[in-house]
């Protein structure tokens, strides 16, 4: 249990930032794939006898996930399993997830669970063990988790705690690649600034003692590829954090789009995109794990030539 | 799966905030009880063979908690279980968090997942399906669920269409219970309202066409009782809002302290209370069971009484 865990503040592996810049500059890859399984999309000779119920349809879903790990595991540094697809199957869902993470690791990738977490006192700290303290088996479910930030510092703490004692890493909202996002945080403080260039800050100021040696902090900030402008202006704001950029791909940003998010080094981004490469082989009539392979590669390159590094 | 549960526009059952309404009308009780299941908090009774792992854990918390459903049936109109609690066990943790959601549904209760999710297109319609949306057994996990608000209005409207389909309900985050909540919360904004302020108007407009045949609106509002000044604010931004009040118990707020919140009928708030509740035998020597159910009873008397109905 995390108690026993917490006991002395000893680091069982690197920092989450370090980890993740090695992998970038071995690999010269930038990118993440965002593992959304929906049954709808599988091709056919994985769905099985999905038809038969939901712990059929969690198997295929693990089964999809893994080849697809394996395809595009010589171009990513980490696969971003989307938590809610999992959820829809209950408890059978969440042990296929837990597979397909298992599995991520074992073959050298990084795991970014994107599931958005966020809550106060012994919950957050729950969700902190959840995702990213030592399970039975010693290893975490994941190296990374997304984290809400409307609840403030405390809902945070727990998780810079997992940082601090695991080497976890956290991507906290900040500005999404999604219309509503104007919603509130594009609103305009007394002070001129916009909320989600406030929230920048205080992510700033989260991660600062969490910089590891290549200088960039584990506590990163999700910023939509889809506003070019956000990811400049959050650059600027976060000089250390490493930046998760969702919306290249189905939502119809481009890597040009994200150019600037890497001055701060060549692992200073991630660009991630789901849809348009698990799901490639869908534009034509190659094997779906060929195809989730080569769209992998494409934009790997396309990233890394973008990146100027 | 959803997609075929929504080829037309039925409701399958009546609107939450009028069964929600209903139910608290003939219990004369304005309560919720949290279901936060902590190994180290549990009864050694209940306990079992933890030790040997997460599967045996997660039948005690299964044990655990469908053991206060039976306690606290009789004076409360919902349970909410805290989905982090669960997640910390994996499949087995999803696997138990179904099997106390079917039992409270069982005896009677209505079923609150307080899960705070939130995400963007089909990520927040997978979070939908997951709690809101009927399973194979033609039920769905919860009746209502709580949802974050950072993302704006398109990560909410999955959410609705459950509502508008299924009868689903949902609480939306407006002003939280911490002291980290002045960290984005309470920021002002170029208006001179805070950005709770804010947030609450617009979860006002999400269910303006959700008003069910009591007056209130199946598109609730969570806001923190530790704040007694903000519980009427909010009460006059949102008129016809459940608000959902967590921090009585053990975050120090009183039933006093939430009086306002209930001059739009006697559905329209709710207080929760979790671990004063369900671990109200570790203040004495009698059986978890019954110190449950009389804290529940106390505590019912107590709201009611300040509600004024």
């Amino acid at each position: 249990m995390a108690q026993d865990l917490e006991a002395g503040p000893r680091v069982t592996t690197a920092a989450f930032a370090d980890r993740l810049a090695e992998a970038v500059e071995r690999k010269r890859s930038q990118l993440v794939v965002g593992l959304d399984p929906s049954l709808e999309l599988l091709p056919l000779e994985v769905r099985g006898e999905s038809i038969l119920g939901r712990a059929e349809t969690a198997r295929a879903y693990a089964r999809f996930c893994c080849g697809i790990v394996d395809a595009v595991a010589p171009y990513v540094v980490a696969v971003k399993p989307q938590v809610a697809f999992f959820e829809t199957l209950g408890g059978d869902g969440l042990t296929a997830l837990e597979r397909v993470c298992d599995h991520a690791r074992n073959v050298g990738l990084l795991v970014i669970a994107d599931a958005k977490r966020g809550d106060i006192g012994s919950t957050a700290r729950a969700y902190a063990t959840a995702f990213l303290e030592p399970r039975e088996d010693g290893t975490p479910l994941a190296d990374a988790l997304t984290v809400s930030t409307y609840l403030g510092h405390d809902s945070i703490e727990p998780f810079l705690q997992a940082c601090r004692l695991h080497g976890a890493g956290i991507f906290c909202l900040v500005r999404t690649s999604n219309a509503g996002a104007g919603d509130v945080q594009e609103l305009t403080l007394s002070d001129g600034r916009r909320v989600w260039q406030h929230v920048a800050s205080l992510v700033d100021d989260w991660g600062a003692d969490l910089v590891g040696e290549r200088g960039l902090s584990s506590v990163g900030a999700v910023v939509g590829a889809t506003v070019p402008r956000a990811v400049g202006e959050a650059r600027r704001l976060l000089p250390r954090s490493i930046l998760l950029l969702p919306g290249v791909g189905a939502q119809g940003a481009t890597p040009a789009d994200v150019a600037r998010a890497f001055t701060s080094g060549p692992a200073s981004a991630l660009v991630t995109a789901s849809r348009s490469v698990i799901y490639a082989y869908r534009g034509g009539q190659s094997d779906w794990r060929a195809a989730a392979g080569s769209e992998a590669a494409r934009l790997r390159s396309e990233v890394w030539s973008v990146s100027g590094w």
